[in-house]
């Protein structure tokens, strides 16, 4: 799995029956600062998860990737490869707050 | 899932039977423009997926992989590993407007 | 999916026994040449998949990755993740001919 | 699988039902040094991976991806596609040993 | 699947139960050298295999990764996700060898 920020959706009017009414949203992955470690940065990647868990813009997500994204209830038989599993609250590397919902 | 463009297609004669029939399209992935953030860029790959929704050359799609390429009811049972799950109306980043399928 | 061309092969005695009579052969994943879009470009990569096709050397193939590699009637229980499962005619991209097995 | 440093952990009080009580922890992949080889250094990437060991911050651990992230007992329904199936004691490479858990 | 060098070994005493008694060695990744095309060069990564095959330090081998590193009699039900399948004789490029274990 891995962090990224909820930073836009996707609105497709064509497609697979089966993915009708799920809601697409873009992603971006985030890591460790390399150069201070002291905070979240962008990798400058760009994906689209199907979200379950009414996420909004801005937010920081966990995601998880491949066959374990059709393990929700709600994704079960979906021909998708990503799904947002989690919220993110907070995010502690090297014992320091490097994210924090509430002053995000 | 990523969004990626419809920029070509291969054909190939000699094949495995079940993928008889089977229209494969050269797509290549796009990803938000790091240094304006306001529209998609190419990231400079190339990969081939089935199509199952009838897309048209230039066309933005939204691309599924790995077994849940699968998923879909025309590729149960297809060695492929890439699909066409959805033709992309508009991609919205940062509340505003980075792709629309109409001024396109 | 993506558009590799044969390069070599790999010989290895010792290995798991559902491997013994499986044909191995060198694939170089190509893309768009990203200059001219004018023809294909190695990626610089190398991978080796499991042929069923009875592909030559030099040969444009279509590589299939992952679980699905193992949905054509050859490959059902082999401990594989790539197979070729076309060998390709012909690449258009943008309207012109970048491959052509004829010219090639 | 790939070697793996603890470095931080993740709280995501909102979540699919199947992943309370499961600890996340950020974990960064280690690689040979390629200058000198005789030592693990970071790749620079940033994982999130399922806990069910007991790790703790700083050490080094082994980290299993994709569909086989379910194929622990506490994860076999779980949808995450990373798990931790080893803490590492020692590391050799080269025939000398370039990590040991007991001088770290 | 790539061809890889053996090049170390890793030992973990913590680890999930069903991962007992299996030998997990480092591998590197090779591919040809891009420059003069007449060898293979490592690809600077490190990873984490499963051998079942007895192979030596410095051997040059056949990794599966993914779920079909299941698909050996040995690792059927085990959280991994690379396997050492084979033990590589030789390697032709361009129709020169590249790769020839008796001369290694």
């Amino acid at each position: 799995m891995f962090v990224a920020k909820v930073t836009g959706s996707v609105v497709a009017t064509q497609k697979v029956d089966s993915m009708v009414g799920h809601k697409l949203l873009i992603v971006e992955p985030y890591r460790i600062d390399p150069s201070d470690r002291g905070r979240l940065v962008t990798t400058g990647r760009t994906f689209v998860a199907v979200d379950t868990l009414g996420c909004g813009q801005g937010e920081y997500v966990l995601i998880v990737q491949g066959s374990s994204a059709r393990l929700t209830p709600e994704t079960k038989t979906l021909p998708i490869d990503a799904v947002i599993i989690g919220i993110v609250d907070t995010v502690n590397v090297d014992n320091a707050k490097v994210f924090d919902r509430q002053n995000s």
